[in-house]
């Protein structure tokens, strides 16, 4: 058998043609002219002072509600090191980001597992568990076009989340990578946005607007925890990355952002279509998925008597990976998978899923080799 | 009295006239060109593979004895974490830089102060407290052009320290950002270097020869520390900034950064002459200092009556400001102070030294205003 190309559905991260290459040169060039000593010198704790304006606009929030930090995990995981002490109920969901959930396990937490639905984490399960004597710091939840799940938090249950947030004396940590990269449907409020209790804080990054080598994330919270933030970040690294976040800054000013963010849009819609239509075409009702409204992921389920990890050992050999649904689990995933549409062109997508269907098939009749 | 534009001993950063913003512009232009995917997408934790090699090849060790980080800070409080259970014994200098101290007392280190002498850390004092039972886990020494202290470690004391950690069963914390930064006599080997007994982790930094601003430090030692210092890097923030460390990796590989060194130790060196030259005219003998041969900083002792944080306050009010030596010591330091030289001209060091000769003067006459 001739060796294929390999496609790989399993790396969240956007392919080269999708990232400004060209934009952040030019941004680069204009901030090294016109402000050499702001982004070349020390910095402050909070992140360069014309970026962390431009966030805080685009959030309708103050400066001092926003610290700018070297990648969105290293600022989730300043926030863990404040809030979380060894034995700390933290609620996450089930599947949920596994460096979340690798950095909250590492801290000690005990975590409250909340299954996600197709609009998002289960409220109700959360709240039976409130009702039976859960008390978690904060519950984490990823609420637009989740990874690995594909589902979006309707309005509603953010609305129902802040008022149990506000009656149990726990945090929403908000984590939102996701959400300028929206294909179809309206925007859906932020629960920061619409919080009147200090129940929040906001995760968002450039990774996916600009590209994630540029490793620029930023945190959106009340003063008092920004603040504790910025002095973990002063003592960890005295100032975040100022050159780079000097580009970013220049390359939003600049409006290049905008461009990018359609650009990416338009890649990714058009790829989530080719991986959604040749799962409908290849494997057909036996994949069951909810279509992503944006984002990078989908969530495919297969029947019950699928394991997914076998799987990928057949696929891999078909030239084509994944990654199983346990790895983002507790508990249970076996049957799933996800799949990641970022990085493939359509024709690779549809190509892809013909060698995942070819491979599901190879599993069943017990023929690990093509 | 009109207002005089004040003069900064303070901080040590450089001035903006010898960071090279043209020749960074020039090496974004081409790492972007040359290789967007690989600064743009998400790296490694180890750090972008050209720079990892380039300091490989600098320092004559394997890429795998290398990790990049953000900010060489960031490194250290990595490699804190991992060696520093609560109450283990570190060793430090005294004085020593503030936010190392703070870094390890944070993690609940039980610190031995180790004083300085004119040619580096007391390597006696040491072996004294060795000898009366103490078993630090390690050492932290900066090697060359000490900060706050400007001295520099001798080479038999390097040995001797060497033969101290691998008897002892300690490890030296080699802490080395201005090495390159040398302006007069011959290069000293580092420990690291010598080293025959997996005894050193050494650590360097971009911020000295490029720019704070690019935020780029690394490690170097055993495979087994730097393995695990990786692991924790992937776990806290993916990779670190790919972007920048593209640039750097540009900016070394063009030859730019030799230019950049030159041009750094040049001014510096003048800077440091004026500032001395300032102490022994405005001054004279009551000001006591070691000369240093490179670096950043000049540590000067004033006669034991002087309250250094009380003469800052005169001092500021007459435009001039430093350190007091107390912030760098877990003891002591009150009639010492830091005086930095890396961001002002030979004429602002003159007139610098000449505001606080009159400072002192005016403190001595109880006369707190000018």
């Amino acid at each position: 058998m001739p060796s294929l190309e390999p496609i790989s559905f399993a790396r969240g991260a956007p392919s080269a043609d999708i990232m400004p290459a060209e934009a952040l040169r030019e941004s680069a060039a204009r901030i090294l002219r016109d402000d050499p000593a702001g982004v070349l010198g020390y910095g402050v704790g909070s992140g360069y002072g014309p970026l962390r304006d431009w966030i805080a606009e685009r959030h309708d929030v103050e400066p001092s509600n926003v610290v700018v930090t070297n990648g969105s995990l290293q600022g989730g995981v300043m926030l863990f090191d404040l809030l979380v002490e060894p034995g700390e109920t933290v609620a996450v969901e089930a599947p949920s980001y596994d460096r979340t959930l690798l950095a909250l396990r590492e801290r000690g937490a005990d975590l409250l597992a909340v299954p996600l639905k197709e609009d998002g984490v289960d409220v109700g399960a959360l709240e039976v568990a409130l009702d039976e004597g859960a008390a978690p710091r904060f519950i984490h939840t990823i609420t637009n076009f989740h990874n690995p799940a594909g589902c979006t938090l309707s309005l509603e249950k953010r609305h129902r989340l802040l008022e149990l947030a506000a009656n149990h004396g726990f945090l929403i940590f908000e984590d939102d990578p996701y959400r300028e990269v929206r294909f179809e449907g309206d925007d859906i409020p932020t629960m920061f946005s619409m919080d009147t209790s200090d129940s929040v804080v906001y995760a968002s990054s450039f990774s996916k607007t600009i590209a994630p080598g540029v490793r620029v994330g930023y945190l959106i919270g009340p003063d008092d925890v920004i603040s504790a933030v910025t002095r973990a970040a002063v003592n960890t690294y005295i100032s975040p990355n100022m050159l780079v976040e000097g580009i970013v800054a220049e390359f939003c000013r600049s409006g290049a952002i905008e461009e990018s963010i359609a650009n990416v849009r338009q890649a990714l819609h058009a790829r989530r279509d080719a991986l959604a239509d040749g799962l409908r075409g290849y494997i057909g009702d036996e994949a069951r998925f909810v279509l992503p409204q944006g984002g990078y992921f989908l969530w495919v389920e297969l029947p019950e008597e699928v394991d997914t990890s076998a799987l990928l050992t057949v696929a891999a050999e078909r030239g084509v990976s994944f990654v199983p649904g346990a790895d983002f689990m507790l508990e249970g995933g076996k049957n799933a998978l996800r799949l990641a549409y970022s990085a493939v062109t359509p024709d690779q997508a549809e190509e892809g899923v013909r060698r995942l269907a070819d491979a599901l098939a190879a599993l069943r009749e017990g023929a690990p080799a093509a």
